[in-house]
């Protein structure tokens, strides 16, 4: 097995060599579009489940919307079609024919659509127009409905997972009788994605808003939370839209209220995407290949045997059953590699490169001590433990993993935060140290952009707990009342 | 609430009425494309859940493709090209642009794609595309893969469920070394179809081979599932594909085998859409609504209080709570319906309309009498039952209405199987009684096409259990070594 390139060495070349290897997913024949290989998959299939059900404890339920766009529809809020018309994949004919040449085939002219169609690059539009006919009344309301979906924007430069033409995702549009309640919604799902992203991909977040050049194309406010990889890069893991009446207003969604008024509805959208399972590998992993938060690891215990003969890899099998069968009662997910084509050393380095949290090793010796071999893949550690009570240990030592996996990458993101009183020391903090920087800004755009065309760095968010204090803006020298986080981000 | 139309006066007024009014799908703003509501929603998540767990136990993995196939690979393999090409959704452009009279956006000429890229009506290509670079050895051998996806089909007549441009399915994808092991793969996936289908959906099916005429377009041979509906017309409910070498011949996939010889290798895929949505609500409703088995119901078990005041409903809500908590237990879904706005009247019509299998009335009669009044959805039967034991009867109850549903289908589709020995009496039952026709064909695809032009009856399948026999065909008068099952269908 050919090693990685370092992370000290070249970061992003280490990023793409690590999706390929550990079989995570690949470019595909598309521009732009990835192939998820079925371990990268497994991952998604697992937040899939944990996000879903959070959404479902949240009272929301899921439902399907068009994959197309009626072009009329997505330029219906202004802000909207800005924000998404350059980058869009448009459908204008329905048919192909028979190329003149007998080679191939070619677009049918005579099958042109009278109007284009978008690819939906998220679903307000289509959404809100259907939203319509389901409001009449303040009784209809509210609407908590999601989505999991593709989507599709027509990036320029792709990244696997980071940033791709087509990618999933699950889209969250509620629909609700006031301001009031959509923001409280908005700011729920903000804490869903936090629990979900901090206690289930160990990834430690700053919850905050966006300043109003980064919010969402529709949105009054862009709520966000915002991850550190270990490059110093900012990553944005989740946003949350509390969108006004902008979509209602541009739909005509009214309903009735309880003292008989038309009312514009009021509405959110929210989502988090196959983007967070490049985030994962970026807060977590090293040079000897993916590390794997036990709760979101498709395989969390690997048994490797280590036998000389027939015989012994019985005995071993034996007990490797015992243990399989005992840790999956406990709702772990095992694997036990017996295969003979492989030897141990290879099961070794594959299971390490693939970021199996836990894994046991049974030798002949071992056998005849009654114990085992136990390897935390978070600390590439190792020690022995009595098969007495294996399973319980195993269980602990998860609990365990995921939390130093977590531990680990906030004090990193932690040592990443740095304030700056000048844009002096701004610069240079950006350039030799890099992370979020805690800086005073006067709240203009011009400023925000002035700032990004110079350093490329952005305001990442406003942070919630954002304390009041009495500043200067680093590069206006304008009164501030807060800082905000600044970085280059991915 | 208005009442359906009879499936007596009008079996597709009824069919389009009820999954309206039960809140299963709509049509959207865009052509052809359905909004998958909520309540049909979770009826697509109960039956992927299932289907999930079958395939997982079978060996297979998810994994994901781009939605995009650019179109000089669909014009790789001749059949499959020409079975889709003329019903596609092609993406010619990647920008919209501002209309020059400031109203609205419009396509960007400047941004054509070089290649058009046509939205997937199945993955064969850009799967097999793929597919080349991850097989080297036989040692990479079976591939067993799935994919949940959307897909589009440019259907001009459209219904919903049944026919839509954009549909849900699975799509599963396998590579293997021989002709034997992909024919088992093909026969065993129809297998895992039938099984689905007759005991979670209740849906009896006939196990059959395709026509040539009517094979997937570049399949060897086509196995499928035919199901009968109400009204004396068939539904194609699944199908499984043995593909032979034909796509790894188009994108050149070799092997190397043990022999160290340069080997195609072999392929099959499956798959089942939304459309068994379309097939589970004509099998198995009435005129006053869904009737759902339960195994696939959403809702199993609703509860409905009857009571004149606030005391009233509180003791029965306390039963209620009891009763909820025991059925979840074993694993059933319950809902306890105590809003105070919607009369019982009108909520027994709304569950009879959703089609939930058991509803559960409690009212203050009850209480004293220590008993419920139980009303099952496939019978319109009600009965008394004691609150002793109350959660084990429903369970069981459950378990007879299951049986019960499929067994009416069952009883309904076999008087729906004639079998005919003339071409007269052929279009005199498909005429007057509909169904299955059982008829000798000489296996010609002239004989077919002149059946189908006269009567619009296809054959649905060569019925995997065909029993040998010397016949002459009703159309040729040629000679037939066994029946097929002709009828029209959805």
């Amino acid at each position: 097995m050919a090693t990685l390139t370092s992370r000290e060495e070249d970061y992003s070349k280490w990023y793409n060599e690590l999706v390929i290897k550990a079989d995570m997913a690949e470019n595909s024949g598309v521009r732009g579009c990835m192939v998820i290989k079925p371990y990268g998959y497994a991952i998604w299939e697992k937040m899939q489940r944990q996000l879903d059900q959070m959404f479902k404890d949240t009272g929301h339920e899921n439902a399907y919307f068009p994959l197309f766009i009626p072009k009329s529809y997505l330029s219906k809020e202004s802000d909207h079609v800005e924000g998404f018309a350059k980058e869009c994949a448009v459908v204008t004919h329905y048919r192909l024919k028979n190329s003149p040449d007998g080679n191939g085939v070619q677009v049918d002219p005579n099958a042109k659509l009278e109007e284009e169609l978008i690819v939906r690059p998220t679903s307000e539009t289509i959404i809100w127009n259907t939203y319509k006919n389901w409001i009449k009344s303040h009784r209809d309301l509210p609407i908590l409905i999601n989505q999991w979906a593709n989507v599709v924007r027509w990036e320029m430069r792709t990244r696997l997972f980071l940033r791709t033409a087509e990618f999933l995702w699950q889209e969250g549009h509620t629909a609700h009788v006031s301001r009031e309640e959509a923001i409280d919604e908005a700011e729920k799902m903000l804490k869903v994605y936090t629990e979900f992203v901090e206690n289930f991909m160990a990834i430690p977040v700053i919850q905050g808003v966006k300043s109003p050049a980064e919010r969402f194309a529709g949105a009054e406010e862009t709520y966000c939370i915002e991850a550190m990889m270990q490059d110093g890069k900012a990553l944005q893991a989740g946003t949350s839209h509390f969108l006004g009446q902008n979509f209602a207003k541009a739909f005509d969604v009214k309903y009735q209220s309880k003292e008989g008024k038309q009312e514009y509805v009021w509405a959110t959208s929210w989502g988090v995407s196959t983007r967070l399972i490049g985030a994962l590998i970026m807060s977590h992993s090293d040079n000897n290949g993916l590390v794997l938060p036990p709760n979101i690891a498709p395989i969390q215990v690997v048994i490797v045997p280590i036998h000389r003969n027939e015989e012994q890899l019985k005995a071993i099998s034996e007990l490797a059953v015992i243990l399989t069968s005992q840790l999956k009662k406990m709702g772990i997910s095992v694997k036990f590699d017996d295969r003979i084509e492989y030897k141990p050393g290879w099961k070794f380095n594959e299971y390490e490169l693939k970021g199996i949290p836990v894994r046991v090793t049974i030798g002949p010796k071992d056998l005849e001590n009654k114990q085992v071999e136990i390897a935390r893949r978070d600390k590439l550690e190792k020690h022995q433990h009595s098969i007495d009570r294996l399973a319980e240990h195993i269980q602990n030592l998860l609990l365990d993993i995921q939390q130093n996996i977590f531990n680990k990458a906030k004090l990193h993101r932690d040592s990443l935060i740095t304030e700056v009183n000048s844009y002096e020391e701004f610069k240079k903090i950006l350039d030799e140290k890099g992370g979020f920087i805690s800086a005073h800004w006067d709240g203009s755009v011009e400023v925000e952009e002035k700032i990004k065309a110079e350093t490329k760095a952005t305001i990442r968010c406003i942070p919630l707990d954002a304390k009041e204090e009495n500043g200067i803006c680093i590069y206006s020298g304008n009164p501030s009342k807060r800082r905000v986080l600044f970085a280059r981000a991915y």
